[in-house]
């Protein structure tokens, strides 16, 4: 395999609070070697970025590409990144505080690396290669262990006024009495219906008493319910699985209307751990509870569609944002 | 007074459902005279276009400015409008569909004539004269019988991918129960938080036995209750009032909560008739509820202010787009 006199190569690595995924893109950005890994993130700082090396390693492996053909490495993180700086100001999952990664990773991999939130990374990525490729305004809603949203607007992602723009799990969906959410308020959209408040009702309903697939499933040990052992439990018509699930899938049509009402985007695009897992039941229940509160709906209004990118989504914002940066550099 | 050798005034008109403001601007919008005027929608379209066109002539009478100096008269809709074409496409207050008023007007006042949305044009208007003036990323919020609301991106009003934006009034804020709106969904913040919504709130109570200063500011007849006489209610410290506006505080502070979540802008600038006349009262209100629902709140993640314009941010708006429209021709 000849690697011509360009570095041509990139990597895209998804660092997410519970597992790390990364690829090997070649210039058309498709991915010629993967690898995939759990991200222990009680291991520290040191731990985890030494995972992330071997998962980009391995994936060099896997598609026989050698170090000196990567120009250089992109990372999606859960997180609030100062993109310029190259710094994780606050990643709540990872539990990192202004944590300089970009100058860890590049002494750990000798590669050039960037950095970008993750919810962002995959916005890009659903720009690029998945369902709003051929779109010029579309919001996208990844829902897993938070919800997060990306805002495309005549092509390009809006950031806001201060790069806090498309807080979407933030949105209030319960005005009273609704359930803590990790941000601090009540009811906002991520305490009802991101996978981890599944999880966590799911749970909390089997330590009362009521039964559920999802004990068989996780063996006893409820700090293994993912996305897979709901969607299995869901598949098998389990009542409280479908219960709450279908109570999410209502909040976040509700979410999904209040965006189209508000910025009235051509798509809402849902990704994420959750939809990647169910989208085929959740997608017609999330329609049904937006069209029922968009005002002036109708099949032509807006369109409700998964990313078309399943997993892939965050590792490809993520090789986008490295790609970017060597370009930056070349000119 | 001189008028040089260009048409080089401008009329800007707010027609609403219940009543007709009208001022001549001169090139800086400075306002030279005003009329206002009863809508009486009721008396058919030609009835209102000939109040419109009274309203009209008598603001330049009491700015002293013949009729020949006019450029153009810019008028504000509540309702869907096809700029281009001159058409009001649905006006619900003024029972209207598919009305050509540009074409009516212009016959009726022998001068060119352009139309808008009214909550587009009070959103202009905040841009170029209202506290937007600085800002490059706001929303607007007009609180009157309904609940429109602008959006302003990188200093331009952000229309959306139909022309749809904005409807920030259909953002559902009573997700279970909540009252039936005009558009025909439940909850939305329009049914709990309008001027509108919080009238028959008020209205039905009275009806039912509550006592309330209201009964006695309308003598009686109750289809008179407006603004005006609410916000005097609330300041005589009239319970009933109180406690339904500061509900609608609430719910309108978690609707500028969701704004600021999703859009992340610079400022949620808040206007219309129940600001105008209750804002003293009701902002700290709305701002308290706001910041208990922002992720990440500080005062320096967003401001929330009124208009800075009173009622003035529609006719300011239509002013300005036929301005727009008379430099257009002269090209």
């Amino acid at each position: 395999m000849s690697h011509g006199k360009h570095k041509q190569y990139v990597v895209g690595v998804d660092l997410g609070g519970t597992k790390i995924l990364s690829a090997v893109f070649d210039r058309n950005l498709r991915v010629l070697g993967r690898e995939k890994k759990n991200t222990r993130p009680e291991l520290g700082v040191d731990g985890v970025i030494e995972r992330v090396a071997e998962c980009v390693n391995e994936a060099l492996a896997s598609a026989a590409v050698p170090h000196t053909a990567i120009a250089a490495v992109g990372v999606g993180v859960p997180g609030m990144v100062n993109q310029a700086r190259g710094v994780v100001r606050i990643a709540p999952n990872l539990d990192w505080h202004d944590l300089p990664l970009v100058k860890l990773l590049e002494r750990q991999l000798h590669l050039p690396a960037a950095l970008i939130n993750d919810v962002q990374a995959g916005t890009l990525g659903v720009k690029h290669l998945g369902s709003g490729r051929k779109l010029q305004n579309f919001v996208c809603m990844f829902i897993g262990t938070g919800i997060g949203g990306g805002i495309v607007l005549n092509s390009e992602l809006y950031r806001g006024a201060g790069g806090m723009s498309g807080e979407i799990g933030h949105m209030v969906v319960v005005p009273e009495g609704g359930p803590k959410c990790g941000c601090g308020n009540r009811g906002c959209l991520e305490s009802v219906a991101s996978r981890g408040a599944i999880v966590r009702r799911v749970v909390t309903a089997i330590e009362k008493g009521r039964k559920s697939l999802v004990w068989d499933l996780c063996d006893g040990d409820t700090s293994r319910v993912r996305s897979r052992i709901l969607a299995e439990a869901y598949r098998e018509g389990d009542k409280l699985v479908r219960r709450i699930i279908d109570d999410a899938c209502k909040y976040i049509g509700i979410g999904a209307a209040n965006l189209i009402n508000v910025i009235n985007p051509q798509a809402v695009i849902l990704g994420g751990g959750l939809i990647e897992a169910l989208g085929k039941q959740m997608l017609p229940r999330i329609r049904k509870s937006a069209m029922a509160h968009v005002i002036g709906a109708s099949p032509e209004r807006v369109k409700i569609v998964d990313s078309g990118l399943g997993d892939d989504a965050n590792i490809i914002g993520a090789a986008l944002v490295a790609r970017a940066m060597v370009e930056t550099r070349r000119r």
